[in-house]
């Protein structure tokens, strides 16, 4: 009889379980441990904002199967086989040894555990800066189902404490919404120039606008100096002034677990996470690592990055555990994709951003393509916000992000596959995408984007976005600002400086314009903006611009 | 000055209007004209069962762009400089003359039009079959405004007459809902085993029951022999017996007109429409073909396919003004996407179904993977049934399937340009597809089902579905039928002939099973029963299966 594999796993959360799992149903004759710190196993950290929320009722809920079963030690034990040591903390890792120490803090009692192969599934911390008062009470993270009950203890039954939530991010955004929505008065306080920095600036500002429609008050470029209060936090001390505050959520990211594999001696990445190869192998090959603990390749530059997710983990869980188990697996990288529920909004990205991909060196074309997500005349139809990036060389697809009431996770998961794939624009403009009018118009949001991007790349559309139509406006420059929407919507709303000739006018109107002067056309989403500037072009104006993404994309004041 | 090129389009719904419009914008000199026989241009054919149901109020939604426009022959003037002759019929094409002999029906008048390049985008038509009675008042197609309009005159101001559809297809299920919608009794007729035939029979079956359950009475396997009455219909004779019927809506597909080209000499292609290359050029290098009255080549098989949808006729469009206008590109192919709403349902598909795969000779494997479409925790969490086939030596995908009140478009779209891509199982398995509780599991659907692929292509997971289940009982073979779920779920509802040990105790009670007998196991979706198989063979049971799919996707009655 062949020895048994030890796998010993440190973290219960998400990459943890699943690769004891994994590893359980690969080889039922491995003798796995799990080490989980805390209390709560496989709790899902993700769903806590829609608990605070009220949308989930019941912390087990949190905890449970699909089917229904709570995922403690027992049901690690009788389903899985699988060893598991709640409020467990590993201490050391001896790595010539090949055993780790850890500290039941239930009986006080440290061990050594020997392993085979070791996966360091140690997830990651919420960064609390060091601010005079942070410590105070009701001041806290939302990391785990001690956090949220916390926060949750303060906002049922009524009481509607005014909150301040510290960073704009994905959890930032989301507790706001689930805050706003058990009545409290909810300020977002960011210290960059805009919130959901994964986005371009233009695209998180329509975020904020529809954020700030749901009353949240969202304040930018603004630094947290302290927060005050007698015991507990009674206000937020920022560079914009006091905010009144019965109730603090610090959200302004997440830092590694690294510490036990640091002193061990494990190699760390650029990131501060957990260097790996494809194989999840850290510099130790005895040794995995896995989830938020762990670096990852970025598949557009190759270059490392650190973007923990839940649904990263549970891939990573199976590759380390096939290749604990004796196969040849890889996890090739990531492409930092996100999508967040905003109230009514989806905002959701993939890739780089226009501002990562010029970080990066890429010669980037961008498109702005906002449009109705479905057939436009039916009912249901609502406007989705679009942003591609494309490489100007290759034409392949940098980047996709969405906003919007409209379906955006659809378009950003098909670009992931686009961008995966590596494909041009040429390609996805030609795809298959499934097509009937409560799903899709006829000509898909993205299959639009794609063809607006080779417009532009082959000279038939010189677009100008938003940001420099107002750079140029601030400096004064002369040219016509055409808005080619009927009276009607321009009399409803308009951009500032803009003159109105409707599309179907135009040709007979030529006359009016100066030939030689710039013009940069659009509408409500510059489709007849560029009808219109094919129409001046034919007639021989010489300077004549789209302004993409039209009046849905305008990021700035309307009159 | 060189000569204008003339451009001759015929057919004005939706290639060919896109055609003319992108020679328009590519070459404004060109001198176009497009020929349409009926009244109506643009005209969102797709759009039809929506307004007979009433989501769509005004006819002329189908009519206007998203900005409110007309689409009429004004319209296209002066916004697109297109000369555009309405109730103008082609009758015959000088390919030698290069001119197109037409009629106005208004002026009773026959004219030639020169050309350079003629586009066919003749459309299709609705198949009539010659029954007896086809021709009595209130029988109808749905294919263009006026019978739209002829089947909403008869279901508005609360009239709820008995209709009866023949063939269920998309346009039969699409219109089955619509008059549904209307309070209408509802009867569809289908002559082959299952509706949608696009989809394999167990897929068909969930959304068939799910139709039944909104009141539609669904009879497959039935021939409509003739339509009684007395001038206006009053029954509909079938195979099955006599249905009582105020109105016949006829939807048994669609043939592509091809007159005029197969007069002309121009080449049909084996499925019936016209043969074009990848420039959308027909045997004629001058003559393009574009949208329904086309055919496509198929993207995974290679081999033509008539697919007729709105979304390939706007590609198609493109494609051929590209050409027309000296450009060099290229139309690939399909994939036979289709999304339907019916009902709460979205069914969709894409590649290749398992009796497709079967027939063009492919080894496949199939998968059926039923979960909730977002975090099971969310109480929006919808269940979404999804089928993917797989080829087993290449381990590419194939096609998908899904179906159910969860998001299935997205996953659906995801499989499009996965397929397209040409990717295996494990590509897809680690897409970095966008992940939050609102819009998917952490495993994404799509990602569960290429991991079951794989656990089946890689030997971990014996699979049978549950038609070969239902062979067996039917045989009598010896097997126990085990399902691991909880006592609680198996008393509220099980399957015929199965046995109870929930998953939590089957270690403890391996005793009381013949290790030699053979095992089915199956839980809500498979997962526990694939759990339960592995335990088993750990065990050493020697043969021990999965069921696919679980009781989510038993197609036959339950207890």
């Amino acid at each position: 009889m062949s020895k048994a594999r030890k796998v010993v796993v440190i973290g219960g959360v998400a990459a943890g379980p699943k690769t004891a799992s994994k590893v359980g149903r690969l080889d039922p004759e491995a003798e796995i441990t799990l080490l989980e710190k805390g209390d709560f196993l496989s709790y899902a950290g993700c769903g806590l904002p829609y608990y605070v929320s009220g949308d989930i009722k019941e912390q087990q809920e949190l905890l449970a199967t699909p089917a229904g079963t709570i995922r403690d030690a027992l049901f690690f034990e009788k389903v899985k086989n699988i060893r598991v040591l709640t409020r467990s903390e590993a201490l050391a890792i001896d790595r010539k040894g090949k055993r780790v120490r850890y500290k039941n803090h239930a009986r006080g009692e440290e061990v050594w555990l020997d392993y085979d192969a070791l996966v360091l599934a140690a997830g990651a911390t919420p960064i609390v800066p060091a601010l005079p008062g942070v410590a105070r009470q009701n001041v806290f993270t939302l990391h785990n189902i001690p956090d949220a009950e916390g926060v949750k203890a303060l906002v049922v039954g009524g009481r509607k404490p005014k909150a301040v939530i510290v960073g704009g991010g994905l959890i930032g955004v989301e507790t706001a919404e689930a805050l706003a929505a058990r009545g409290c008065q909810v300020t977002l306080v960011e210290m960059l120039p805009q919130i959901l920095n994964l986005l371009d600036w233009e695209m998180a500002q329509q975020v904020q606008a529809h954020m700030e429609g749901k009353g949240v008050t969202v304040l930018t470029g603004t630094q947290v100096t302290a927060i005050e209060g007698n015991g507990r936090v009674e206000a937020v001390l920022t560079g914009q002034g006091r905010l009144d505050a019965d109730l603090v959520v610090m959200a302004v990211g997440v830092r590694p677990n690294v510490g036990l594999a640091h002193a061990a001696g494990i190699a760390l990445g650029t990131t501060g996470a957990i260097r790996v190869d494809q194989a999840l192998r850290t510099s130790d090959p005895d040794i995995y690592a896995v989830g938020d603990c762990t670096e990852n390749t970025h598949l557009v530059t190759g270059k490392p990055c650190f973007v923990p997710l839940g649904s990263t983990a549970n891939k990573h869980g199976r590759v380390a555990a096939i290749n604990i188990c004796g196969g040849n697996e890889t996890f090739p990288g990531v492409l930092g994709s996100m999508v967040c529920k905003v109230f009514d909004f989806c905002a959701a990205r993939t890739g780089l951003s226009e501002s990562e991909a010029r970080q990066h060196g890429y010669d980037a074309v961008t498109v702005l393509a906002p449009g109705p997500d479905r057939a436009h005349y039916m009912p249901a139809a609502k406007l989705l916000l679009m942003k591609m990036v494309v490489e100007r060389g290759t034409r392949r697809i940098l980047g996709l992000q969405a906003a919007g009431p409209g379906e955006g996770a659809k378009r950003n998961d098909v670009a992931v596959m686009a961008i995966t794939a590596g494909m041009t624009v040429d390609q996805l403009a030609k795809a298959d995408l499934s097509y009937a009018p409560p799903f899709s118009p006829a000509i898909d949001n993205i299959i639009n984007a794609a063809d607006v991007a080779r417009n532009k790349l082959d000279g038939h559309m010189k677009g100008v976005t938003p940001m420099q139509v107002r750079e140029k406006q601030e400096r004064g420059d002369a040219f016509l600002f055409l808005d080619v929407r009927s009276p009607a919507e321009f009399q409803a709303m308009r951009l500032p400086g803009s003159v109105n000739i409707p599309l179907g006018a135009l040709r007979s109107r030529l006359g009016e314009l100066d030939k030689d002067q710039e013009i940069i056309a659009f509408c409500k989403i510059s489709l007849r903006g560029y009808h219109a500037a094919l129409i001046l072009e034919a007639a021989g104006f010489a300077n004549v611009k789209v302004m993409d993404g039209g009046v849905a994309m305008w990021p700035y004041e309307k009159a």
